[in-house]
């Protein structure tokens, strides 16, 4: 039987958490439940059933020192950076190459670094389910997520027939992926039925993914294989860079699952939330107070009701006001309604219009 | 023509606006609008007609830096501290004795240091008409504001029959001190008329004050005597501090203006305002934007309107917001909804019982 291999995507940037999100440090970095960071809390995930030594990270090389710090407990050489973002498929191209060093025929789970998943022993047997499937039949497999509302804001998979693999957890061969749709039509896919949200968790060999990648992706194929030639040798770095700008930026769904043939579904009942913005993480917190208000740090609550208060060095006092989201990160602070954190990304081109780059 | 001395009261301390307002910063030495403080606004209005040597001010011993750091201009010898607030009539009474070394027959201005007063020239030719009034009939006057709405949080002034002195400013013999109103009674007032704002600004001969204090408050007076024996002593320190902390603590409204029968008092049609919360600081800042935010240091708004933004030294995003009013003071952070500032304290009594002083 194969063996099983993690690779934890954790190049992304953003400003939807700012102002705790930062150009030095992305969401997957930082703590939003407990002590943990997103990614410390994916590593733990994984390494519940899969060995250290086997679970990779990639990431923008401009992260290097805060995804170190935070992944100690990983072997360095198992972290893979990328000298510019590219999108998933050349960033999981990369690793790639490093995993079928090591074990061709080794089973690679690809995962986001900065999801919120509850059910750690649900989520592992359905990680199983679909290395067990991408095994037997060397198809391209993905965590289909239970829908529970019309979501607008993920993609959606269509599924067709149910596969007998893998029981009790259920799995389904993929008819089409589907773009993030309207509130109309992700309520036409409720009531119709097959419809998963697309988790971003993939799991394949690494040489059917490889082979994948040469069929529907030749040149970037290509581009692989002229790094892969350079691993370990002494020009590994400076070719990498030299061979990563020019390669075409573009995500594992449009590059490879829309297109192959021999994709399935395994459908994740596991609590599962992509933590798009601070409403979401406030919706998550299980600490809340009996006026559903999540606060942490020296905060002091009158009469304040459904909102969520992050202040780990300041005293923040927040009188009368419901619904809101108040998060304060060194010398910075932000007050905002909770149904428009949307907007924070409009702060956030505001200080850069201002050329405040030091609260980026 | 008897000389005018100014007598600026500032031992007052509050928490209405913190996080601004600290123990030992009070309300009367921030700046609320522009660059100076009020006291320092205060001072400057009263010496644009009376000069720098005459102008005094009362205070706690415990502002004495804050004080000197910020009335530069007046000689040292015109602060007067009290050892421990007793409210305002021992503290003008032990004003009165230096201001009585110097000049019995001079005519004292007293006043609050920390309101908000505009007009400079109207409140000047208001001023030196009550002490006019003041020298010519041996009267107090105190300076009542022409009420714009039934205010319930001011005291008011009853009068009487208009007296043809000073014109065009026009002034009246008092009739009764009225306490804080209920709405309906302040209501009757103004329907009523002959009924002024009680604006803390009084006028009379530091002679005819004395006396006036030996009358109405005779054990009072008897520890003035006893203090100013003790005036220019090396003894004077120690003195004041025992005798002071014996003293009764009282007001000038309720020990001698609800008593005296000689009282009067000049119509101020002068901008005026105690500033009690910062809802009055919002509403008379007069450097609002188009949506009537008021907003200083590096504050982001985006679709916030009729809010109060102070930061001077964070980067403050308000997002999706009205009515607020958001105060950042050091590492002290404060979210109110506009029509909240009345529980500002409660926020002061919240951190006082987590003994958390540092923030207060």
């Amino acid at each position: 039987m194969s063996k099983n291999y993690c690779l934890i995507m954790a190049g992304g940037s953003g400003t939807r958490f700012w102002p705790r999100s930062r150009v030095a440090k992305p969401k997957q970095y930082l703590s939003l439940f407990g002590e943990k960071s997103l990614i410390q809390e994916s590593v733990q995930r994984f390494a519940n059933f899969i060995p250290e030594e086997s679970i990779y990270v990639v990431s923008a090389k401009s992260q290097q020192a805060v995804l170190e710090s935070q992944t100690g407990n990983l072997p360095k050489e198992n972290l893979i950076f990328e000298p510019v973002g590219k999108n998933t498929l050349p960033a999981i191209g990369l690793a790639a190459l490093f995993i079928a060093e090591k074990d061709p025929d080794g089973i690679l789970i690809v995962s986001p670094s900065d999801h919120l998943i509850q059910n750690d022993e649900l989520f592992r047997q359905t990680i199983e389910s679909a290395a067990l499937i991408a095994g037997r039949k060397d198809g391209i497999v993905t965590i289909g997520i239970t829908p529970k509302h019309p979501a607008t804001g993920y993609g959606y998979v269509q599924t067709s027939e149910e596969v007998n693999i893998g029981q009790p957890i259920r799995s389904f061969a993929v008819q089409k992926f589907k773009e993030k749709p309207s509130l109309e039509v992700a309520t036409s896919y409720l009531q119709q039925g097959g419809f998963f949200w697309n988790s971003g968790i993939f799991i394949f060999k690494v040489s059917v993914f490889l082979n994948a990648v040469q069929q529907f992706a030749p040149a970037l194929h290509a581009d692989l294989m002229r790094i892969k030639e350079q691993i370990g040798s002494a020009d590994y770095e400076s070719a990498l860079d030299k061979i990563y700008r020019e390669v075409e930026s573009i995500s594992i769904d449009y590059g490879i699952l829309e297109k192959a043939s021999n994709v399935f579904l395994v459908q994740g009942d596991f609590v599962w939330n992509d933590l798009g913005s601070w409403e979401e993480v406030y919706k998550y917190d299980q600490n809340k107070d009996e006026n559903r208000n999540s606060a942490a740090g020296e905060v002091v609550l009158i009469d304040t009701k459904n909102s969520y208060v992050y202040a780990p060095n300041s005293l923040v006092a927040v009188v009368g006001m419901d619904d809101v989201i108040v998060v304060q990160e060194g010398d910075t602070i932000l007050v905002c309604k909770r149904d428009r954190t949307e907007d924070i990304k409009n702060v956030v081109g505001e200080i850069t219009k201002r050329k405040l780059d030091q609260y980026l």
